[in-house]
């Protein structure tokens, strides 16, 4: 590939981490892309410089008022390369997200070639393990230094490079338990729910700490308007197998509209599923589950891929999806999906972008 | 007073801003406080340094997931010295925040403390003219290197302070337009619209713009849920002035529950007015703006103090307030207020805290 932004370069790499004890966004390869906005001058000073501390003003905006804004995506190392999944999707979401809080646009098509090419400078830090990856982390924050309360006129954007393991310390495909929280909520039509916006997973910490207590993984959350439609997972979207089909709720503003839950429900029909977005009650789903069509539940995103869930907890009842154990449609899937973003098997949707 | 925390000396002071032109949050003074927090230490490192650039990790938690909160209160020149107001809200507010984003508490006494020995080191900052304060600026921010989703294990604190003039260019006690926003949604009750978390208004902001583009200065915000209450304007709560009464809206864990609203009712009492904190629907506004019975609208927050409110649109309508000027009420508890802040009447509540 052509190498297209500058290079500087860095005179002592890092000690590469233990494949077998990466964790999650823990370790940071060698380098990282960056560029700059002001008004004057939009995105410039394009470049891959080494991972640093970077500088910045005690009162720049992103302290004070939480403009900043993130995407997660991942590489894979395959038997013929390296290649990236729906890169294109992410940086499209990003703008979406930049769109809601009055940040700049940015060129898609660019930052893939940027992601390609540090990607590529990177690639000995790409584990080949099974559920291991190279985690993705574009941001961008407001880094002018003013108070007064309006979108900032500079800002920052990064590529950050995280090599790691499985996001769950049990490890792929080990049932989660979830908790239905009815008294947090973690975003409202109108609100910044569907972008990736930095503030939303503060305001979700203190529900997640509350299911931890309990003996849960994660969160489920409800809507915000009525608090009886789900959501969404702490970092997941969420399907339901009822009555044999795949069921997730539909993208209604306040609901990440996840790259993952869009392949999976691709996916899904290529596979011969039948597929339905629509508005699912948690009541619903308590029903369901006791009288025995809700067979399964998986959680999906970038970082847990696919993750079946075992157990849902709805104020006092209990709920044990299946036998509690990974249903099968959840590991077909899973098998299908990581297949396709590890190389093993063809992929016959276009998703996957080979770096060279 | 007792110097308590240690003082890291600057060799070279800047050049104080034209006190005419300083606007709001542009200039910071020679020095700020600041401290850090650590697991094993919890906050240690406390001291006075020069206002200067922070280093950080680009994988800060601050800049993905928002797990910050600040504070905003003035310290102001008086004729026997400066004066510091109910600095002790606002540190207690912050806690508030903190609990809600699963963020350390602070000491409030100590807090105080730090705050008036900042504030004396930097009294020739302080402006003496009509409007003229020193705001301050007191913020927390999690910078732990690391990319899962949980509370940050460290953080920093600081206090900066900032010389500044009116909030809004028109000067104080010109009246200001307000645009009811009815798409966009700033909270929801279950989120964190009473905490100063950053993440808040990095999401209003596109609202605010709205507003601008349609000629107004601010916007006021719906409830959540129903969209119909009035919650609150966008840098101040809101009152309204009903038959000769001070209604503003109650404190439902949605709306920011500000010091200077809570001070506002208090003094608007002592003035023997009959004030009330219930639910207040925008049709009610609406209806009593027609009929009357609404004479008086006016915001109040730390930043802009008092600001009457001459104009407001909801939908269709456009409704002016009283005759569109400042009102006798708002004005009156504006001369109040402000003559106990500058200390040229005397505090009968205690509010005031000599920092000397």
């Amino acid at each position: 590939m052509v190498a297209v932004f500058e290079v500087e370069e860095r005179m002592h790499k890092q000690q590469k981490p233990d494949p077998e004890n990466l964790g999650f966004g823990r370790f940071f390869t060698d380098y990282m892309f960056s560029m700059d906005y002001s008004q004057e001058e939009g995105w410039h000073n394009k470049k891959i410089i080494p991972y640093q501390e970077i500088s910045m003003s005690p009162a720049s905006q992103v302290l004070h008022y939480g403009q900043a804004v993130f995407e997660g995506l991942k590489a894979y190392k395959t038997k013929d390369g390296v290649q990236l999944f729906r890169p294109d999707q992410n940086f499209k979401r990003m703008n979406k997200s930049c769109e809601r809080l009055e940040m700049p646009q940015i060129d898609v098509e660019e930052m893939v070639q940027a992601l390609k090419q540090l990607v590529t400078l990177e690639e000995e830090w790409i584990p080949g393990g099974a559920g291991q990856s190279l985690y993705i982390r574009p941001i961008i924050f407001a880094n002018e230094p003013f108070l007064g309360v309006r979108p900032a006129i500079s800002y920052k954007f990064l590529i950050l490079l995280s090599p790691v393991g499985a996001y769950y310390g049990g490890g792929q495909l080990s049932p989660t338990k979830i908790y239905v929280e009815d008294e947090y909520v973690r975003a409202v039509r109108g609100g910044v729910g569907f972008a990736k916006a930095a503030g939303n997973y503060a305001a979700s910490l203190i529900a997640q700490s509350r299911a931890e207590k309990l003996g849960y993984d994660q969160v489920l959350w409800l809507d915000g308007v009525e608090q009886a439609y789900i959501e969404e997972v702490g970092s997941m979207n969420i399907f339901f197998v009822i009555n044999n089909k795949l069921v997730t709720p539909e993208l209604n503003g306040s609901i990440l509209p996840g790259i993952t839950r869009k392949s999976i429900l691709e996916l899904a029909e290529h596979l011969g599923y039948e597929v339905e977005e629509r508005r699912i009650g948690i009541q619903e789903v308590v029903d369901s589950a006791k009288n025995g069509s809700l067979t399964e539940v998986f959680g999906a995103g970038t970082a847990v891929v696919i993750s079946p869930v075992g157990e849902i907890k709805y104020k006092e009842e209990v709920l044990t999806i299946g036998d509690g154990n990974t249903g099968k449609i959840t590991e077909e899937l899973y098998n299908a999906y990581t297949s396709i973003q590890n190389g093993s098997k063809e992929d016959p949707f276009g998703w996957c972008i080979s770096v060279e």
